[in-house]
């Protein structure tokens, strides 16, 4: 790691490549964007070209290879990610491989085995809900034990409309998908048992799409998880989780934060003070300051502003002593001489 | 800027400077945390220890005239930013200044002349607010026209308590700044009048203390904008802002998003699809495996994972195929060999 | 009282006056709605046509004088009220008059002395918020003290349009006058000052009408109370009244019961058990019944309706203990001979 | 019917009985109780003594039988349902039974087909919740066809806790079966069969009761409807019901009204008027005041509430014209002279 970033090379430059990408070179501390690669080589150079400083490989397992290179994100169809994972393995370099991690069980199981036999784990699955805050707080909630055993939980996961070419298959593997990785990590379980059941399908989806559908889990310690996907509604796109437990149940994805229902009431958690409540705002304002900075810019409140907010407060304060309304004056505003 | 970072010196080591620090060094893409500077050396060397690379310089106008400092944070108290800020201009060097920009209107707006000499803005006064995504989208819908003029604001800004040595003056001066600075931005107007008014206090409230205020304030365009500042509530940290125009009404700080009224429905907006849902997951993600990483360590969902959805969902592809539950078979799991 | 019911006379057949007409005659339990008055006599003898056993009366006074009047609602415009109340009080009969009690202070100072000489009282003012489930319950929790000393109500009221020939002074004697009676309601004190202010009017009003306006009120405690009185937003109508005491908060008008914030929380009540959440559906249940028969019908749930869901239970404790899906059988559905 | 009101009579004094009485003594327009029965002669006997003239009849077939008893209400435990509605319908009088009907599907036929060979329906059965204001808004929303087919229903049924004694089948026979009926009624079919599966208990049930319990029906036409009981969360009574169309969802029960999510937007929604907002209020108002005149008392807002919202209305006007604060001045408050 030269000048201690983290060098990373992305495969695939498709809507999930493309967004990494972006998010790598402008939002990630730590780590410096190097190269991209894809075998529609003309979009992977003009991705690259986006960025100073990223090169475009035509062969994928070339930039696996590469010395620049010091960690891999896959971000290419499914079919292709058995083997770019297993070379990542055999180079002995770290990798964030999106969903799913290959198309089939087998070769999945392949991956593990090969994975146990190194030194240390190297894959981590984009299994990325459970990084979302509402979902890790729900998580670290259920942890806890204040709410006693989680008994049930139910998955609500609507998308607005669907692209053409899709088929019924698509609902379990590639929606229901994430309901099956949240749901093992919040029991802690696996799941024992599947049934999936098609209601009359909405007239809205394609001729012979099984759309929405209703799938049912057993857990291995007893719990009973359903799921609603419906992935036509026309609506936006929804994602739901209550988890039920002995004690009370919270539900995320309300727009809301965790609502919490316990001891006869619903509510939702006011922060603790600014840093709670602005923490985002802070990050967004020095990522924009930054930003600016290095383009030779001022985005953000002013002088001016600073100046004004003093007048108005020292108004305010002469209005809070006398009790009466004070008018606020301001000296003309400079403008910049060049 | 060596390597194509900003590098960045942070004056003051207080909470919000060590806050800053800690951004900076771990969440801000494109910076480089250099050099911190307080008059208190030792919490000065003992942040700069924090991080790799990074200083602790005695004097504050020292660091400010460090070639290889960039840019700068002031985060020390307001009755030295003046001074600080005033260098900071002299040196040519882009600043983000805390609010206060200083403690009086005359020397904030000798900064701003000083400043409109200079060849381009340099300082950025931290109203962090307007980087809020609530705030922002606010500002964006009222800004669109689609609600017609803005007619009022009313706003509320509780905390849960204050610290020792809190007198009246300071809710005007470091908590209802916030309002002046949202309100004259939303409205894009001055404030012409301001009238604090103080209710009975609390008797949470220290002796003396006028908690809480409520300010009117009069925009040179005719609106009329409604605060609370009630700092000793034992609640939380409450931030509201309606804004109510011609032809309909939001309100954020609720929790859940811009809650907008219009044709007889109060509404929160559903989220278009899983990138603009899960956006803040996926930052998150590829935080924590690029910090992961580095360590030489996996902390997100694994291979075993990948494996395990893939059986399941296999498993649910053949029971929406039957119409049957189907049983979910899990290879033995793979321990690593060291 | 022919029967044990309160025989009611009504003056006044506008909105108001024919509303209450149907309250009583459908809805109240106790009373008898047995005469209606208004200088339009066709509008009054139409509307007593509407209900069995009632009369029109041309002259008010008559109406009031009358033997099998026991009790008066007036309902008519506001210049007539104080001749009306006035004739009830002298004929010493109970009187429910809408508000305004007089078109002003003097005339209605007037009929508290009269009041006062009898020997009980007499009027209610028809200031129906306190009855308002929302605002009882808001009055309760005040009351309780668990909150403390309330220190400050906002109140927010609005209206989607107005009639024509609306003008300035109605906002504040026909709209304000709601908040001045509740916040004298809930703080259980007298206003001490009041301050009406004007922003910019919105477009939407007609030339020359000041809306919307804010009122500001200092009780005779020092609490003080902000009030936003918007008549055009073109929305809907929206009543909210948030209450600050010194340790939480209650705001109702939200369409969600009250919302309490307090401890880190903000909170709506779950209901304890079916009579709590349901008793409203009981009510409507039971006079839907008893109208119904009274005409010789049914309107409710039938014996086939009683039927199938015995069938589906039995179904449902037979999967219960076996496990498995069971269909469900169905008798053929008899029809009515007749 | 002497004097117009409908006479009824009352079977069972628990609980549901004792409510009813009390509903239809004190709320209910258009009815008068005048006898109840229960083998538990003295609780009869003592329920009766709580109102005007309603006797205590020992043999409750002897009150259907009564001349004087025009419609009679079941509240009975389940055992007596059948003979005793059965006895109403012999003696052609309108009933209302309390749910379930009966205690099996068979002697549930009996009735039905009993009744239809009279000449009219006669009987009401007491599942209450198509009379809750929001299911029966559900109802009109779906029933409008805005948001297309029905496709599937998701309920939650929530008990605080149970009293001694209960058992599992009871989850399906008193609580599930409200769900049957709602279903039923908002899908307008029939249900075609039903799965109950029971999660590992809670530790907090009793030994050897399955609770929580998740129920699928399969309708006729094909929708499908996921339903939780869970009967001990020792949160307080939760029930919601959340109906998915192909265009839209509908939640009920979330203590909002309902929640409509459609384009984008979740919405509540927001009155047209004061009379849709206050409706209850006008109607609790009007019956406080024919119960308190009933007593010889007021209750409610009185003159002085009348004369001292006049004068700060007039103070308020006032303030509106000068844009000055105004005190307010109130005249001693007379007290009666008895």
């Amino acid at each position: 790691m030269s000048d201690g970033l983290l060098r990373v090379g992305i495969l695939g430059v498709g809507r999930m490549g493309a967004d990494h990408a972006e998010r790598i070179a402008t939002r990630i501390n730590g780590a410096r964007l190097v190269a991209v690669s894809d075998p529609a080589t003309e979009r992977a150079g003009e991705l690259a070209a986006t960025f100073a400083g990223v090169r475009a490989v035509d062969d994928g397992l070339e930039l696996i290879a590469d010395d620049e290179v010091d960690a891999v994100v896959v971000a290419s169809p499914g079919f292709a990610h058995e083997e770019q994972v297993l070379a990542c393995l055999e180079a002995a370099k770290p990798v964030l491989c999106e969903k799913p991690l290959t198309l089939d069980s087998a070769s999945s199981l392949r991956l593990v085995e090969m994975e146990a036999k190194g030194a240390r784990p190297l894959v981590q699955v984009g299994f990325m809900r459970r990084f979302d805050p509402e979902y890790a707080e729900l998580k670290r909630l259920l942890d806890s034990g204040s709410l006693g055993r989680t008994l049930m939980v139910h998955n609500t996961h609507r998308n607005k409309d669907t692209l053409p070419g899709f088929v019924s298959d698509m609902i379990v593997r590639d929606s229901l998908v994430h309901e099956v990785d949240v749901t093992r990590w919040l029991f802690g379980e696996e799941i024992a048992q599947i049934h999936v059941m098609a209601p009359t399908p909405t007239s809205v989806a394609d001729e012979g799409v099984l759309d929405p559908q209703i799938a049912i889990f057993t857990m291995a310690g007893g719990g009973i998880v359903t799921n609603e996907v419906f992935v036509n509604t026309g609506i936006g796109y929804e994602v739901r989780c209550e988890a039920v437990a002995e004690r009370g149940n919270a539900t995320i994805g309300l727009g809301s934060g965790p609502l919490l229902r316990q001891d006869n009431s619903a509510g939702t958690r006011i922060p603790e003070d600014f840093r709670d409540r602005f923490a985002t705002a802070y990050d967004l304002e020095i990522q924009a300051w930054v930003d600016a900075t290095r383009r030779g810019e001022v985005v953000g409140p002013t002088t001016w502003d600073g100046y004004a907010a003093a007048v108005v407060c020292t108004a305010g304060v002469e209005s809070l002593t006398t009790g009466r309304p004070v008018n606020v004056e301001l000296a003309p505003r400079p403008t910049f001489a060049v």
